[in-house]
């Protein structure tokens, strides 16, 4: 239930919405799966904004989802611990 | 030309997308923003992907545009020299 598949511009995407008690916090997060992209040599949307972070995966080269985007949605679950 | 202004859920924001070569120009550039906005209180959102990043400003409390985000807007691009 935490994770929604929306369609954009006709390109299905994994997405899902992180909220956190304020902006550093929320910053915070960011940094992790920015951290966490560059370490797999895959980039999610990160939108930062004040108590939240958005998350948004999918595979640029097949213009929609892969199972790696699965995979990288539960790791992204994962930095939260 | 460089800043656009949508209209969101009925919200007036200031908008602008920053091109870079790679991902980690990308969350550099994404990190000062954030220091910005911390720095001024106020937070704009702040979306990194790879090669770019894309600031939203608005006034919450408003629902619109007020002086202030011009301002952040102007303090944002100074960001990149």
């Amino acid at each position: 239930p935490d994770w929604s598949a929306p369609v954009r511009d006709g390109v299905l995407q994994l997405e899902r919405v992180y909220k956190f008690k304020n902006f550093k916090l929320a910053w915070a997060f960011s940094n992790k799966v920015a951290e966490l992209a560059e370490a797999e040599f895959h980039h999610p949307g990160i939108l930062l904004e004040w108590g939240k972070v958005t998350v948004t995966w999918w595979t640029h080269a097949i213009n929609g989802l892969h199972k790696n985007d699965f995979i990288m949605a539960a790791k992204t679950d994962q930095l939260l611990d």
